[in-house]
C-alpha cells in the first residue's frame, strides 16, 4: 500500500508551521513536531472507493499520488460520498448502512453510524450543515448534524398503494441537494418525486408530486440546481422539474428516452449522475443501445445521437464542457471513449485498464482519474494529449471522488 | 482585530490530530502540540484585500468570521488574488508590481518579489504550476515557478507603433487562464490579443492577434474556457474569440456596446471580469448608463436590458445563475441590486454600506459577501432572503476572493 508521503511544498512552510504551532504553545505532552505535519490544504485532495474490502484510498491530484488508506467503512460495494464544504471530511454512504465521516487530513474516522438497512446514498446542504441519507430499508431519508451525525430529522417514504391495508415504505433513489437546505429525491415503489425543505430541522416540509411515472430509479439536478430529472425503470421517458417555475409540476420529456420496443438486453442501467450539461446541451447514456443522446436543455428534446462502443454507463462532461468521457457496461467495460462537443464525433478511443467503472475530473479538466477494478488501479489520463500521467495503486476501486465537488450544486 | 479562533470542529478530531502527528514522530524538539493546531480544510477560506494598509484579511465563509490578518503586501490599490490548487496558497498580485505568496493556514508570507514597476493582476495555469503576473511597466507578462517564484519566462509585450523608430512595449491588460497551461491577454497600446503557450516553459509560444479594436482595457473569459473577450475604450465594440474554432479568430460583437454617442460621464470602467454567464445569456454592466446589458451567448447580439439604480460596475451571477447581482459607481456605490434572470426584473435592493467595493458569493450561492470599504467592513447576506448573515471587520476592504476559485476555469 502506498506510504504517506510528505507533502508540505517545502521545508520552509514546514518550518513555519512548526514555529505557529510551537508559538501557541499549550504543552500537551506531545514529544515532537511530526515529520509529516499536515498543513496542507485540501483542494486537490479526493478518495478512492474499494468496494471489495470497505477501504478508502486517499489521493492527492496535484502530486497525483496515495496518501493512503482508510479501513473499516462497511459494504462498499454500492457506496458514494459527499465532502464537508472546508473540504476536510468526506461523508461515505455504504451499501449497508453505514454512513462514516472521515478526516482527510488525520485520515481517521471521526464518526460511524449505522442508519438504515440497506442505503444507495446521499447529499450535503449546500450550506454544509446537513448530510442527508436516502434509504431502501427502511424506505426513505434521514438528516444527519454533519459535524456529529446526531439523526435531527426522519422522513419515511410513505405511500398507500392500491388496495393495501395500510401505508408502506418506499425504496428511495436520486437524492440530490437542491439550493436553501432543500433535497430532492424519487420514490421507486410509489412513481413519486418528493422535495424536503430542511431549512427550519425541526419541521422539515415535505412537496410530494405523485404519479410522475413508473418506477423512478435515478434522478439527477443540472449543474445550475434548475432541473431535478428522473429516469423510469418501468416506462420509456423521463419526469422533469422545472425547480424555479412557479408553481412547481412535473413533465415528462424524451418519450423515447429508455428500454423501447425492441426490448434490447440491458446490461446495466446507466447512471444518470454521470449526464453531463455541456453548454446548451445534456449528454445522456442511451438504454441498452450503443449510443450517446444529446438533448437540448431549451427544449429538453432530442439534438443528437453519437454511435459509441457499448453500452453507456457514465456520460461525463469534461468541466469546461469541451469533451463528454463514456464509460460502457458488461462487456465493452475495458475502454472509455472521448466525444467532441463541437464536431459530436468520438475523437479517441481509450483501453484504461479492465473493467473501468467510474471517472472523475479534476477541478479544471487538465486529467481524468479512471477506476480499473479488476486492475486494481487508477489510471490518470492527460484530458488533451491523452497521455498516461500515472498509475495510482487502489484495491477494486470502483467510484472517484474530489473534494472539489462540495463547491458544486446537486454533488 | 479578529483573533485567530479555534477551528478544528471539535475535540476529538485535534485529539486524532496529534495522536497522528505523534505517531509519526519524528523528534524535533517542538515541546507542546498547538492549542491552535491547523489540521483544517481550506475548501472554506478566503481574503479580503485591505487596500489602504496593504493586508490581507483571512476569513472562514462556514465560521462567517476573520481568522487574522497579513500585513506587508505592499501597495494593494488595485490588487487582486489566485489561489493554488489545494487552496493552501494565495498569490497576491499588487500594483507596485509586488507578487506575494502566502499560506493562509500558517498565515505568513512563503515568498515575495517585485516582479514588475506596475501591476495590474495575474493567473494561475490549470495544473497549478504556473503563476503569471500582467504588467504595465514594463509591459508584459511573466512566468513564475508557482512554489518558489522564480521567473520562468519573461514575454515582453513588444510592438512598433508607426512611425516609432524601435519597438515599444504596450500595457497589458485582462490576463486571464486558459487550459492546457495557456494564458490570453490584451495590449492596450497595441490594440492587440495574445495567447501565450506556456506547455513547455523553456520555450513558451505566443499567438498574437493584431488590430482587434482600440485600446483594450480589460477582458474575460466565460467559465468554459470558450470565449475569450476584451473591452474597448478607444472606440464602442467588443472583442472576441471563440477559442474552440479553428483557426482562431477575432471578431467584433455588441457593436453598441461602450460610450456611445451621448458620451455621458463615466464615473468607473466597469470590470469585465465581473460579467456574469448565466445559463445561455452573458449579463454586462453597461458603460456609464444606468442599464445592466443582457447578450445572447449563441449569436454574441444583444437580447435585453434592464435598468438599475446607478452606473453599474460588477455584474456577478450567483453560482446557479438565479440572481444576478450588481454594485455601482459612485456616486451610487452604497446600493447592490438582484436580478432575478428569469423576469429579468430588480427584485431586491441593498444597502449593505458605504462605498460598496467587491462582492463574492459562496461556492454554492447561499451567501454573497459585500466589501463596504468606507465602513471598514464586509457584509455577508443570505442570498435567498437577503438578511444580514454577519458583519466583518476589515480595513478598507477592496477585493473578496474564496478559494473555491481555484476549481474554476479563467478566475
Amino acid at each position: 500500500m502506498t506510504r504517506p508521503r510528505l507533502l508540505s511544498p517545502n521545508r520552509r512552510d514546514w518550518l513555519a508551521a512548526c514555529g505557529a504551532l510551537l508559538a501557541a504553545g499549550t504543552a500537551t505532552g506531545l514529544a515532537g513536531c511530526a515529520a509529516a505535519p499536515r498543513v496542507r490544504g485540501t483542494g486537490d485532495l479526493g478518495v478512492v472507493i474499494g468496494r471489495a474490502n470497505g477501504t478508502l484510498t486517499l489521493v492527492d491530484t496535484t502530486a497525483r499520488a496515495a496518501l493512503g488508506v482508510v479501513e473499516g467503512l462497511g459494504d462498499l460495494s454500492h457506496a458514494s460520498v459527499v465532502f464537508s464544504r472546508d473540504g476536510l471530511f468526506v461523508y461515505v454512504f455504504g451499501r449497508d448502512g453505514g454512513l462514516t465521516r472521515v478526516n482527510l487530513l488525520t485520515r481517521r474516522i471521526t464518526h460511524r453510524v449505522m442508519q438504515a438497512g440497506n442505503s444507495i446514498g446521499g447529499a450535503i446542504s449546500d450550506d454544509g450543515a446537513l448530510v442527508v441519507a436516502q434509504n431502501y430499508t427502511p424506505g426513505g431519508i434521514k438528516v444527519f448534524n454533519a459535524h456529529t451525525l446526531e439523526l435531527l430529522a426522519d422522513v419515511p417514504a410513505l405511500y398507500s398503494p392500491a388496495g393495501a391495508p395500510e401505508p408502506r415504505r418506499a425504496r428511495v433513489v436520486g437524492l440530490v441537494d437542491l439550493p436553501g437546505r432543500r433535497f430532492a429525491y424519487s420514490l421507486f415503489d410509489a412513481d413519486a418525486i418528493w422535495i424536503t425543505d430542511c431549512s427550519d430541522i425541526s419541521n422539515p416540509a415535505t412537496q410530494k408530486f405523485e404519479r410522475i411515472g413508473h418506477q423512478p430509479y435515478d434522478a439527477l439536478v443540472t449543474p445550475d440546481g434548475r432541473y431535478y430529472i428522473a429516469g423510469l425503470f418501468g416506462e420509456d421517458g423521463l419526469a422533469l422539474i422545472d425547480l424555479w417555475a412557479e408553481p412547481l409540476a412535473v413533465r415528462r420529456i424524451l418519450d423515447g428516452y429508455g428500454k423501447g420496443e425492441q426490448k434490447l438486453p440491458v446490461y446495466k442501467m446507466p447512471h444518470l449522475r454521470g449526464w453531463a450539461v455541456a453548454g446548451r446541451h445534456a449528454w445522456l447514456p442511451a438504454v441498452g443501445q450503443h449510443e450517446v443522446l444529446i438533448a437540448d436543455t431549451e427544449t429538453w428534446r432530442l439534438a443528437g445521437r453519437v454511435p459509441v462502443a457499448g453500452q453507456p454507463v457514465f456520460v461525463m462532461a469534461r468541466p469546461d464542457g469541451r469533451q463528454i468521457w463514456v464509460s460502457f457496461a458488461v462487456p465493452d467495460y475495458g475502454h472509455v471513449q472521448v466525444i467532441d462537443t463541437q464536431s459530436r464525433r468520438v475523437i479517441k478511443t481509450l483501453e484504461p485498464g479492465h473493467a473501468v467503472l467510474h471517472m472523475e475530473f479534476t477541478p479544471r479538466g487538465e486529467a481524468a482519474w479512471i477506476s480499473c477494478r479488476d486492475d486494481n488501479r487508477v489510471q490518470v489520463i492527460d484530458t488533451r494529449n491523452f497521455e498516461t500521467l500515472a498509475s495510482i495503486d487502489a484495491p477494486s476501486p470502483s467510484g472517484v471522488f474530489f473534494t472539489a465537488r462540495a463547491a458544486r450544486i446537486g454533488f
